[in-house]
């Protein structure tokens, strides 16, 4: 009877695998190995099955009991052919049948996942979402990722481009985004884009007495990490800089209330670091724009996997596919 | 062999009633009865009923040929429970299991849907939709109303309240919607606030060259008809605050794209009567706004089924959970 599935989370620098067991636990420890960029797709092919081969091995498992390999690669994909459509950190990976051509190099069946889809149901099945029903995953980073589930399913689109949260338009006419459109969540809740508006605003000559300009002056930029730290120590202008971001985050928060009505939205990504400097103004906000139609029903809560919910989500839709 | 459904659209005004086939086809015409307003929800129930027995009779049907009854009604609802939870314009409403109540009477499974998502998945099967998948539906009216199709099944959410695209959020700190938050699409994007705010502006003393000063005056209050013919007139104000209109739905359409990545946004309500005036501008605004990451693949499109679209989606609803 087949009780496991691998999970591989295709990154630009490393290669991440894991080994989940039917109740969706790991088995033992996630590990990485490098991603051999520059040799082309047949080496990429080969370093992700000697991974799973060793996900295999080092739990003590035996291979039949293995029903399915979940890969979480980085887009534009076509999901349903398994197929990368283009890799811009990989080159030679367009074009290439991922799904088909690791699955066939370890004899198991597979299935092909969006990277922060993967995130989002291992954070759904493993994690802060506790297989609540309705889960949406905020990954706050250097951009704003995310992963819906929708009644147990990851949400796809009707063109496998849906899910780009990052994107929902949140001020009309707002800031360009790297993304042709403007206004988008992400070019104000991402912990890199908060810290290039703080730069910006101390490079005007504003904000003369925050504590920030000595630091940007000195290490030449700034992180979110530096903000939540000034905001900590009582800055004002921090305090601004980091209240305004929680509002906007809030705000798509709200909208994300109103269309998906999940059960949690979960925040992850390097700003979830931040905790409750995170989570107790995002929350204070969310309550103060939310509607008075209902009580409020969508908890806000930090992502509790880390750096491991794409292997276990990519295993995750492994399973929920292949599984017993 | 169960081949059909009933539909039933309860409104405050008059009960609508409709059969559809295991294809999802109207048999005959939709009729409506009378809604028997504080008489008592005993009252209502029976109507609901009779009017269930004349859609089978004037169909010619056998009743052991109908396998269940869709219910579409205002909200909130309790739709695992099928209750009322309150129902604002029609008293003695509040707390029945409307649901078993109808189905009981009939003597056929009953289905409690959400009378918005009933038109959305009415389009969906029937209309505009064509059965594409995804599809999401914006009615344009009083307020903005809506429904989400994914996955070929009406979006719920985890507490029965999702799918409420006119409280997206798309104007920080916007005006103040009904529903208590500000920057509600439907401030923005609904007949009825397009007109109040062109109200305002002409009262205010501005555009003193606009043929709708002179409407206002003579009638006392706008409609977005009266926008849309002085649009076309040529009149500036008018096209002005007609294109507002367009940019923010336009806005809101970009965010849907985003987020559920529908094949189709279809836009009824009474506002769609403007037809190319309406998808004109809009789709104009949904290409300039939109992400160059990949082309645009949703489109938009006008509802088809005009004021039937609540009775099919209520009997598809029933149909798909209980059609052979």
């Amino acid at each position: 009877m087949a009780k496991y599935c691998i999970g591989i989370d295709l990154g630009g620098t490393f290669i991440k695998f894991g080994l989940v067991d039917s109740s969706y636990k790991l088995v033992g420890k996630t590990f990485q190995l490098p991603t051999p960029v520059g040799e082309g797709s047949d080496a990429v092919v080969a370093q992700m099955a000697k991974g799973g081969r060793m996900a295999i091995e080092s739990a003590g498992v035996a291979k039949a009991d293995v029903a399915g390999v979940g890969i979480g690669a980085p887009g534009p994909l076509d999901l349903k052919a398994g197929v990368v459509i283009a890799m811009p950190n990989i080159p030679g990976m367009d074009g290439l049948p991922l799904r088909d051509r690791v699955g066939g190099a370890l004899g198991i069946p597979g299935v092909l996942e969006n990277d922060a889809n993967a995130a989002g149901f291992g954070e759904y099945i493993g994690g802060a979402g506790g297989r609540c029903g309705d889960m949406v995953l905020l990954t706050l980073g250097t951009g704003v990722g995310s992963g819906i589930v929708v009644d147990d399913k990851v949400l796809h689109g009707a063109h496998g481009i849906g899910a780009e949260l990052g994107h929902l338009v949140v001020v009309p006419d707002g800031e360009v985004c790297n993304c042709g459109q403007r206004g988008c969540l992400e070019r104000y809740a991402s912990a890199t884009f908060m810290a290039r508006a703080a730069e910006r605003m101390l490079s005007g000559g504003c904000n003369r007495h925050s504590v920030l300009r000595d630091v940007l002056a000195k290490k030449g930029e700034l992180t979110a990490k530096d903000i939540c730290e000034a905001r900590r120590a009582g800055d004002v202008f921090a305090t601004n800089v980091w209240d305004t971001m929680a509002r906007h985050l809030a705000g798509g928060c709200v909208s994300i209330a109103r269309i998906i009505d999940p059960e949690r939205i979960v925040l992850g990504g390097g700003m979830a670091a931040a905790g409750e400097d995170l989570l107790g103004p995002v929350r204070a906000h969310f309550t103060a724009m939310h509607w008075s139609l209902t009580d409020e029903r969508t908890q806000i809560v930090l992502a509790t996997l880390g750096n491991d919910a794409g292997v276990i989500g990519a295993a995750g839709v492994a399973m929920q596919k292949y599984g017993v």
